[in-house]
């Protein structure tokens, strides 16, 4: 699958570029500049090693080339990079937002959120990109250390809520592709006022145990995954 | 030790106290009708058998002779019950929180959440008992039915939150004594504004995968519990 990774040369998206360049994936790292996501593609390759197949451009050429678009960039850059990619992100595409409202956008704590206004910051994406891509909010819960971190195990659920349930699917295929993740569907794309707040909880728990990666495991039931299947 | 349960009547209070009960802690469910309360002692003693000792009266009565004062109550009522008890609870009591403000309590939806003016339930309940009180915010993740199943394995971690280390740990050292749960110290009391919201997301997550009894296990650490030891 061809998979766009908006803001692909941070910590959170160089490791989900990672992760899913070595499950087979083509990912096509966007940056502000189209030589700094060039240079971290050739980063992923020299990581992955050959045949590994990672690109990088702009984020407004990156969001206009894939199937699926991932947004993972800090809070007080999210809405800016929304409208950066607007005019060639194509309707139809289903665009993953992985941001979380960490209160550090506005100087605070990282164990602190503060409230978009349209909910969640998923919901804002949704709005700001308002032509008709199928919003999923997920990966809220993965620090980007874990996912570049290709040798360590991940323990943690993804946690993946939308209003399209097969653009969750295709999303879910992705997380699965990734070895030890699960995904869980948690509801609609305004569970994000929620889902999207549980980085900040695992922050405070890091914090509070001295720990590194902290993450959430859903109990419960078997297997979650797709709740068509 | 000396539990008293206000809103021990209740799904989730009487599901904790058959717990706490059967763990040897003498119990104290309160009611606002003391006839109820007893009632409701009496069956928790049907249920547990010979030895348990569970006893009932009013929320204001309860809530002035135990070390520790659980408070399992519906968010619309909230406030009023800490009014009510404000006058009778002992300066120093460990109180602990487990309200999830559920939209249900203005005609919304169980996944859905509103946000009190204090941030949380548990701060709005520390505002009302302003006399310093010990407030902890805890078991808003595990649902009142399982509580109930004395024969079912408990699959949740206990979130807790609070500003007071030692009162934590108190009632922390409660959680331990159910079979099976964990606690995890999640921070200060003010973290109750991400962790009371989860009773939301897995009433979301039941629901989408039709089952009844989803909860979290909180990776990245072998034992979790009191942050001194």
């Amino acid at each position: 699958m061809d998979v766009a990774v908006i803001g692909g040369t941070g910590e959170e998206g160089f490791g989900l570029t990672l992760r899913l360049g070595r499950a087979g994936h083509h990912v096509i790292i966007g940056s502000r500049s189209a030589e700094k996501g060039a240079g971290r593609a050739q980063d992923a390759r020299d990581i992955l090693g050959d045949g590994a197949s990672v690109d990088g451009t702009t984020n407004e050429e990156a969001a206009a080339s894939a199937g699926v678009v991932a947004v993972t960039v800090p809070f007080a850059g999210q809405a800016d990079i929304y409208r950066a990619i607007k005019p060639t992100v194509p309707a139809g595409t289903i665009v993953f937002d992985a941001t979380s409202p960490l209160a550090t956008a506005v100087g605070g704590r990282a164990w602190q959120v503060v409230r978009p206004w349209h909910g969640s910051a998923a919901e804002q994406a949704d709005a700001i990109l308002s032509q008709g891509v199928r919003m999923v909010g997920a990966f809220h819960t993965i620090s980007g250390d874990s996912l570049q971190d290709l040798e360590h195990p991940l323990e943690s659920d993804v946690l993946v809520c939308g209003d399209d349930g097969e653009a969750k699917a295709v999303v879910g295929s992705l997380i699965d592709d990734i070895p030890n993740l699960r995904w869980v569907d948690v509801g609609a794309l305004s569970m994000a006022r929620i889902s999207e707040t549980l980085t900040a909880l695992l922050v405070s728990i890091n914090r509070t145990y001295k720990v590194k990666d902290s993450g959430f495991r859903i109990t419960g039931r078997e297997a979650w995954g797709d709740t068509r299947a």
